[in-house]
């Protein structure tokens, strides 16, 4: 037994969540502090006014902004709700398809059963396990739709409170954005940790000493973190790139106005695509990696020596890193916040940087005390139906190295997707030659950019894999997502910088502001991309451990490439991210052509449009990508949540574990060439716009040929890098979780076809 | 035994061989018919005149054509002696690697060795394989060199009679490409036989009744003809896109000149491309297939029941399928040239679909007579250690599956990228809004286009892999392969017209003309993403092939993704198509990009040159292009060469077998959708110029603001269609059966870094 007694265990993980909801809220009333309604009195100060000189800058445009703000938060708020109103019908069929085929395993009968692993032990009925299953998805998916939820509800309500304060200056605007960030980051990681930890009490009243039962059905948990995750991401993604890529074709492109121009009717539409896209969508992402890395370090220890010999401390590791992690990012935050300051925009980026090197440090001696105290100095874990020994500083390298792995993700991928190297300076550069240079450049880039990630996830995967087998796994995607909470701060930093612009240039504020912003939403296409680069390094961890966890529970103990079987599945493993992708950027090219159809429309036909005499008809737009979102998300959605099933049933364990595997190693890479090419695209665009220095001023102005290269560069980034990108890490996770918790049925009555045959 | 004799089969192939080279020669002759100096009588007749009214389709033309002709060919060899003088010294270098790891094997004793699999009799030396493993390379090498250049020769030999014929009509041109495109392919497929069989009857003088050091000593011919083709698809896909791309941007974009007009510095290095690269490459490429798919069976049958009781005619099945294929293809090219005629433009895609199924339907007649008398009824087959039982017409399936699966692929790829379908239409349709949604809907097609293509290979192995295991998969290739007259014919006569149409431009011959040639074009754009449809599909399927032998080879009985060896060779496999596309377009890109800036400094400097009074400086361009291709050429070579070398002697044969699996199921998905989206983009941009239809004249013409969106993805698909896509199934390839000749040396002396850890 470890040195960490249970007693201090059970206190400890629910101290440190309601420690990260406090801070979370303490971050909340900071942002709050800054008035957006032109009736207050301290809305802006005595400084501020020294400071900035702009007569446009006034009250008024304080109330633009308010004003702006509600759109986007009504708009916003009201899609999620829509989109909830078809998810529940979804979260109640899948219900009951885990119920009905996780109950039919033995016939719906309620005796107990033999435990799988520890034989001769009498586990739960295999009905009780469908029923709980099913209960802990439904908390899943509750947990990720409120984790999208509240996210969106903190952008919407941080998005213009930035505008106002990059009045002050670059360094508040930036405050207040960061600040929000965390909110978001804090409130999800200590919500997913609290569910989970009250749920396994819960569970616990019936299961008692069935340790096996209790945490095979607590994975439901996963799948319906990760299944929500999905159609929040795809539909989101949907959403936000339609009116992204309408607005700046018709916009920027043929009527040559400026990026979130009022006068373009499809601009509220586009800033609420970014926070149930952006937001929305990756708080569910990184919400379900979480859970689901949690529910496969839980399963595979339940069955190591751990849950047989019932080491609460030491089965309850996972959760105390994620504890640990919370403390450690609550720190980190203080560095960003509190304890340095942002008087320049070149600070922007290291300072978020440090973020994650400091995050990252500190976690590293938490890790190291954690693994420490809560474990014991040896114990075995299951290795695909052998035990292997490990010791404890064995766990403490596995985590570690997740950990490290990801930071290696972060500063690869703002390498290749900030406007401060060369990569991106040379995509900028090829758009001289027009704009199939620049895409071929930033092909290239995207592919080249898979090449240090996918070793670095080798290295964790070879190391933690060799150390602690599948449980090494699992911790190590635990270690990448330790971080979260400051992880999801920078990332959420990124689209509320982007609405801050948006606002400002809506609310018709000057043109030093809305230069601060474009600095900060830059930062924010690195730091957007740096948290889709974790989420996908962390994707294929998870996934890796949930494969494991799977062929574990499905009983077989080796998935050897030279069969057939394994290899068809394989290859069409492989295949499945590029239909994903197929459906996905097509989704978004229609609908993008509708909008486009309808921003058209209404220059020609709404008289004084152009001249910002007349108002254009917003909720059109807003109804043709909420349509569009709605109706485009359930194939691509239907694709991933069937082929687990399908296959299982049909072809059986042995080729759903190929399909797992190709999927997995195909996808990574499809998933990070499509962000970082995206990303630098955007920011390519963004370099030549702001003419930082000589080279770049070369390039522009706005409106050059070479510019307006970039900007197709960037509106064929968007679906890449919003919409078929970070869908691929959820097509990944889920086909995985999904397949775990169905295994009990596709052991039992799997491989129709080949049975039949 | 089967019913064909040892003594008849010995005829059979190498009749079969020399049937096919004397067609080739007929059909040369029948194409040397059409005469392109002017000095000539019978140049043009009376009939033409008839037909034809426009003045300018002179004497005068015709004597333009020689002129142009003679440089495309001067160009296009001098390139390729330039590169052969570079792969010379490869060929030597690596030569000696082979010969040093071979031999260090058993550290260079020649002392008689216990056979691997006939445990108990007597093998011969490992030095002696290293020595006819090395020669094997260079006879592979050579033959594929030769195939390239060959098929070069009769390409720029073809071209300026096909653009004299169009002077005729449609038909007689459409039949002079075609005729070409057989020599070609007629040559190549009884080429590659025939060095195959005189090698195995040289070695075997040496070699006696060691077939297992026989056979394993032939697979260098395959490494030896697919390193060449890696350089000769790599080098030649540079040199061709370099000068398109940069001769495209300046000319048609900047310029608004039309395509191929001799005005244009870059022209003659675009058509010097398109027969290096295209011809000579493809030429190579498919020939390392064949080779390799036909090493692959054979090594495999070597040690199974047909070695080890050496039944000489069973054992020689791989080749007797080859024959049968020659004679079949010949009986279907009657059907294009002799048994119809084209009449019209619509007639041109048609005609050459029948090929394709012509060739199927009778191939599927000869297989099974093939299977019927080469074969006993019953014999047994090695897979991984055990043996299995198998019965002819078992192998029967697994060639005809592997044909057809052909078919499939042929036939989707023609839907996907042929401009008579909707997929096609559906991109053009997209240029209405831009560059940006073109090449997001362009994307999306080629990412959905492989959806087919993968699903009848994976039915293809799983019906190949369970009836003959390893062996079931090669002869499956050889099934997709053993009409190579066929596919090379049809896939050559698309960049003949390319060339055909280019002459007619820069000949300054009438509209009419270059009206027939364009559509000869179009058909070749969607018969070459056919004929790199069939290449991928085959790699795909010999890769798998070469696999399994080397997995036997190297004495490993299961790859098991559940272990960190393999898995993270899979993940960084999966990886390399990424890494090896990076490289090849930011390749294209750089070299397009001094292109331009060449093209754009002849433009303005030189005088005239603009209202046609000067002649631009073509050298340069040509030089440009050359110095881009072999610079360039070599890091993905490297990559590609050295990966096995590393992978094996560092890490051994589990992750290197995780390696191949990897970038088999990865680059796959990369290459066809990388191909297809390409084609598309380039037929879309064909169907806005054609104007065909009241939808296609809706979005021309040339030089609407659709159009230009189209050539902005014509031109970024370049590189994908005819750079990286076609080169990423040389990587798999040749990855593989570089794995397979070195196993002997991996299985000894490999995996270094695990046995320090």
């Amino acid at each position: 037994m470890g040195m960490l007694s249970e007693g201090l265990t059970q206190v400890l993980i629910p101290a440190a969540a309601l420690v990260g909801i406090a801070f979370a809220l303490l971050q909340w009333y900071l942002v709050s502090k800054v008035k957006v309604s032109g009736d207050s009195s301290n809305g802006y100060s005595g400084k501020l006014i020294e400071e900035e000189e702009d007569g446009i800058d006034s009250l008024e445009v304080s109330i633009n902004c308010a004003e702006i703000q509600n759109a986007i938060s009504v708009g916003a708020t009201s899609f999620l709700f829509t989109q909830y109103k078809y998810l529940s019908v979804f979260m109640v069929v899948f219900a009951a398809i885990i119920f009905f085929f996780l109950g039919s395993v033995k016939g719906f009968s309620t005796k107990s059963e033999p435990c799988t692993y520890s034989q001769g032990k009498l586990c739960k009925p295999a009905l009780a396990n469908a029923a709980f299953s099913t209960l802990a998805f439904l908390l899943g998916a509750l947990t990720s739709v409120l984790s999208g939820f509240l996210g969106m509800k903190i952008a919407t309500y941080a998005n213009a409170r930035t505008t106002l304060e990059a009045r002050k200056g670059v360094g508040k605007a930036f405050i207040t954005a960061f600040r929000s960030g965390a909110v978001m980051g804090f409130l999800l990681a200590a919500n997913g940790l609290l569910v989970l930890y009250i749920s396994i009490i819960l569970f616990k009243i019936y299961y008692g000493d069935d340790w096996e039962g209790l945490y095979e059905s607590i994975t439901g948990y996963g799948l319906g973190g990760s299944s929500m995750a999905l159609f929040g991401r795809v539909g989101g993604g949907i959403y936000t790139k339609a009116a992204d890529v309408g607005a700046d074709l018709v916009g920027k492109v043929e009527r040559n106005i400026p990026e979130d121009d009022p006068r373009n009717p499809a601009v509220i539409a586009d800033n609420v695509g970014d926070n149930v896209g952006d937001i929305a969508g990756m708080g569910s992402d990184l919400f379900g990696s979480y859970a689901e890395a949690s529910c496969a370090a839980l399963f595979v220890a339940s069955i190591s020596s751990f849950g047989v010999s019932h080491d609460y401390t030491a089965m309850s590791y996972p959760l105390i890193i994620s504890s640990v992690g919370i403390v450690v990012c609550l720190i980190t935050t203080l560095f960003a916040t509190d304890l340095s300051e942002i008087r320049d925009v070149s600070q922007i980026e290291p300072s978020l940087k440090r973020q994650l090197v400091v995050s990252t440090i500190l976690m590293t001696v938490g890790i190291a005390m954690v693994s420490f105290f809560a474990l014991p100095s040896e114990f075995t874990l299951f290795n695909f139906g052998t035990e292997k020994a490990v010791k404890n500083w064995h766990l403490f390298f596995c985590v570690t190295i997740g950990l490290w792995a990801g930071l290696v993700i972060g500063y690869t991928t703002e390498y290749y997707t900030s406007n401060a190297y060369s990569p991106v300076q040379d995509v900028a550069d090829s758009c001289r030659t027009g704009a199939a240079t620049n895409v071929i450049f930033g092909l290239a880039l995207g592919y080249k950019s898979v090449i240090v990630p996918i070793f670095a996830i080798a290295i964790a995967i070879y190391v933690s894999f060799s150390l602690a087998a599948m449980y090494g796994i699992a911790v190590a995607a635990l270690g990448m997502l330790s971080t979260i909470a400051t992880g999801l701060a920078i990332d959420a930093y990124g689209p509320i910088s982007d609405n801050a612009g948006g606002i400002a240039e809506m609310a018709g504020m000057s043109h030093k502001i809305r230069e601060r912003t474009d600095a900060l939403d830059a930062a924010g296409n690195t730091t957007a991309a740096i948290g889709k680069g974790f989420a996908i390094g962390s994707a294929a961890l998870v996934s890796l451990a949930l494969f494991g966890a799977f062929v574990s529970r499905a009983g077989i103990n080796t998935v050897d490439v030279l069969t057939p079987k394994v290899f068809i599945g394989l290859i069409v493993g492989a295949m499945l991210p590029y239909w994903f992708s197929a459906m996905t950027m097509k989704s978004v090219g229609s609908a993008a052509l509708k909008m486009v159809e309808e921003v058209r429309r209404q220059f020609n036909t709404i008289p004084g449009l152009m001249e910002g005499r007349a108002k254009p008809d917003y909720a059109n737009c807003v109804k043709i990508s909420t349509d569009a979102s709605l109706r485009e998300m359930i194939p691509p959605g239907a694709l991933v949540m069937l082929t687990p099933l399908i296959t299982g049933t049909l072809f059986g364990v042995e080729t759903l574990a190929g399909v797992l595997a190709g999927s997995l190693v195909s996808g990574v890479q499809v998933a990070i060439s499509a962000s970082n090419t995206g990303g630098a695209w955007d920011n390519a665009k963004k370099y030549i716009e702001a003419g930082a220095s000589e080279h770049a001023r070369s390039l522009g102005p706005k409106g050059s040929d070479a510019h307006k290269a970039a900007v197709i560069g960037d509106t064929i980034g968007d679906p890449l890098k919003d919409t078929s990108g970070p869908s691929l890490n959820i097509l990944i996770k889920l086909m995985a979780v999904e397949s775990l918790v169905f295994a009990p049925f596709f052991a039992a009555h799997g491989g129709l076809l080949f049975k039949f045959l």
